[in-house]
């Protein structure tokens, strides 16, 4: 963790990630988001982003509440597998190699860690909270093998809201056929989405 | 964090995500690995789990250093992320629609943060630490955006070995042409090739 936030740190980004990733977007933003550079009025103690996002940004759709849910359900094919391969450039031959799989502690190929993740992107980016999602971050502990033929069931859960910064924490599970939890973490998101947008 | 140690306790993993990870996988084993199961001998204060080791996986593969570093450099395409889309299904408009982008923040078709990661994974899988590589553990924090024709170079680097354990932990960055970190984390393997295997 310390050397974590050492390279942080020398990268310049400060403290907060958060603010550090919207820095980045707003250079290719027309219309900047006010409340990415918090300025603080020295007279009033309010920062004058609360007030621009006031003035500017009336109508952001409702955050989700605490306790919010959504979930997907797939059942992991070869042909997932091998797509996944494909577009990542993830060949690693427990992924794609029967007979080398077998050898290995695990007796059969195993998706990809990241195919399964993949699923938290995707509810995260269609469902809750859909469209208007920025992916901030995600940590990801990977807990059981998924194989062919598995069906995941991926689910993400709001756990915490900031109001005034638009974000978002989720806790991430997925779990097999079994029960067994196979991929668990947290995601991090801002929820810009304008009222009445698409 | 205490809610989600709260999680993983309700689970029955316990403290350890590692020992967790690989009890899963000794299930499927033929073999049980004994550095799993770290029984202390009250004689010696050495862990039998050690003296296992050394008399039953000599061969197994050195370690990589701290330091040892790999990279992988690509350019993301349209087709890219399309193929993204269809094998995680994730269709948010942000990274397909690009008269909806257009009307975003971003101004313009976004890849799918994932897609990004799956560089790391590919890394690890294949390049360093390589074939025998099983994924524990992954941080991600989406920096930046990656449009369509920019060029990410993905990197991982040794930053932290558990020799008894064969765990490894890498900082994982992923920089676009300009040299701006889109994406940074680490993350935690374990390696677990024989000596001599492919």
């Amino acid at each position: 963790m310390d050397g974590e936030d050492t390279h942080r740190q020398r990268k310049g980004a400060g403290r907060s990630i958060t603010r550090r990733g919207t820095k980045g977007m707003i250079k290719k933003t027309k219309q900047a988001e006010p409340v990415l550079v918090p300025l603080v009025d020295a007279e009033t103690k309010r920062t004058i982003t609360e007030d621009n996002k006031k003035a500017k940004r009336p109508n952001l759709a409702p955050l989700p509440a605490i306790g919010t849910r959504a979930k997907r359900t797939r059942t992991i094919t070869e042909n997932d597998i091998v797509r996944f391969a494909d577009v990542s450039g993830d060949h690693n031959p427990l992924h794609l190699d029967a007979a080398y799989a077998a050898q290995t502690l695990f007796g059969e190929r195993v998706a990809h860690g990241m195919l399964t993740a993949s699923m938290i992107s995707a509810l995260l980016g269609n469902d809750l909270p859909g469209p208007g999602t920025i992916y901030l971050g995600q940590t990801l502990k990977f807990l059981g093998a998924v194989h062919i033929g598995d069906t995941v069931t991926a689910s993400v859960e709001v756990i915490a809201v900031r109001e005034n910064k638009r974000l978002l924490t989720l806790r991430t599970d997925c779990i097999n056929q079994d029960g067994a939890v196979v991929l668990t973490g947290e995601a991090t998101v801002k929820y810009a989405k304008e009222a009445g947008a698409i």
